[in-house]
């Protein structure tokens, strides 16, 4: 299970009741926090979020309202009580721009960790306990959007193992992937587990255009979270320019990325009423949702 | 006039109502700002202030709390289309951190010009329409209170203007302090002004020990707002070993510098309730109100 939450969804400005585009992913205990612009750590507060948890904040690009909160939520989750590291994973020379963020950050209780990922090409990295794929995004400086994926066990057979009579005790071994001997037997896992199972996949992309990397890399998600920074098709023109996308941008990719839900984010200050062209991206993708701030949604794969 | 407003009364952290230290001294049809932590902007649009009016930020000191939401505020001010410098006046040592954070921001439509107050002892400037005295104060970094004084020119009298039968159009110059020449005569602004008339006087603290500084400097303000980081009395030593005050050492500063009010500000996190504590403070310091966001008042000197 993985649980979703926008934290913001706002793009450049905070708006007294929007805060600034940020996403939290819950998965095994932990967090990742995307994004982290001024005032993350009020909205994340008002959401009742344990800061604590969070091990990793993925970061799309070095514009101020993507980042400005990240010295003022490092300090909080000093203030936790935190000694474990924390890595921060930016684009391509931003490693250098934490580092001159942090410096009023004086003393911390736990060491900061700074990934850059350089390739401009998608890249794996598994280190945090879920698969993510970074995605080349087209912004004015380097930008990456990430898909997560969360692999899932196998469902555990519990009327197979009893016909072989294994013992409840061993169970959990088999379920995790070990063969166990038993009774000078070799029970291997797929004696007792269910069918290979299809990852939890979630893929979050702003501040871009339409790029082909993003079609590619997000395919079948169970949940695709994508700027809609404009809502009328009339301001393709200021789209193309800020490098941004219209809703029926993001529902274009969604359709042709065969995702099951898109949510919509990162809106402009000047759309005040999300809601109000929610339409035009449903006329293309059927499932499409306008996101406000501490909208959250459990993802949930029974089969 | 001047009409001050507290933006957030809060120290170290942003509370989902509570958004960290900030002041808006408005006077003459521009702004000043004392500190900008992260969430600022947001407590300035909830306000309804023109940030487009902030000429002059005013910094006590370069913790995280009291400066990161500067990057995202003064790219606000540019989106409203400034031209026109802004000044950021800081302590000694702090030109390059705020360097450091303005490196997100990108492109700028105005000049930020820095201003470092590099002595260790009272410093007066009087460049943007009224007179600022810096106060040396006692913190883990370089830290600074500020002193303000808004000087009115005397009142104008008709009456005795009408008596020399000056016309009307020439009285403006006379109240501007110009000498004027009428019908062969050289006309004083002393003959028809009234009396000298004091400034009005706001003075501005936090993040301190009690310090003689303190009270030379802001003797006989109309208004006093100083820190309050605690109101219990039993917190002395963390008062002591953190550097901030006491509300009582706040009403002690107040009363020993014959202030007309005092304002508290600058509550730690886990003072949620002021108020609970105000009583302290009145005892010693009648006048004593405790701060809380957007509070505002207008001071006026008739007189």
């Amino acid at each position: 299970m993985i649980n979703v939450t926008l934290i913001g969804t706002g793009g450049m400005l905070p708006l007294p009741n929007r805060f600034l585009s940020s996403c939290l992913i819950e998965y095994n205990g932990k967090s990742i926090l995307i994004d982290c612009g001024e005032s993350t750590q009020v909205s994340l507060s008002k959401g009742k979020f344990s800061i604590n948890k969070i091990e990793t904040i993925l970061i799309t690009h070095f514009h101020a309202d993507h980042v400005t909160g990240l010295p003022g939520l490092l300090l909080s989750i000093g203030n936790t009580g935190r000694t474990q590291p924390i890595h921060i994973i930016v684009p391509r020379g931003a490693g250098e721009i934490v580092n001159s963020l942090l410096v009023v950050c004086g003393y911390l209780p736990y060491e900061v960790r700074i990934f850059e990922i350089r390739e401009n090409k998608p890249v794996q990295f598994k280190e945090i306990g879920l698969n993510i794929t970074s995605i080349p995004l087209i912004h004015h400086i380097n930008c990456l959007g990430y898909s997560f994926e969360l692999f899932l066990k196998p469902h555990f057979l519990p009327e197979k193992a009893k016909q072989l009579n294994i013992p409840v005790h061993l169970w959990k071994f088999l379920h995790n992937g070990e063969n166990v001997e038993f009774e000078n037997n070799i029970i291997t896992p797929e004696m007792v587990l269910g069918n290979k199972r299809e990852p939890i996949k979630i893929s979050y992309v702003t501040d871009t255009r339409p790029n082909e990397y993003i079609n590619e890399i997000i395919r079948d998600s169970d949940l695709f979270i994508c700027e809609g920074m404009y809502g009328n098709d009339e301001q393709y023109e200021d789209a193309v320019k800020k490098k941004h996308m219209l809703f029926s941008e993001a529902a274009c990719i969604a359709k042709d990325s065969n995702v099951k839900e898109l949510w919509l984010t990162h809106y402009s200050p000047s759309l005040k009423n999300p809601e109000e062209y929610i339409g035009i991206a449903r006329n293309i993708f059927q499932n499409t949702v306008a996101g406000y701030d501490l909208m959250s949604k459990k993802i949930i794969k029974s089969e």
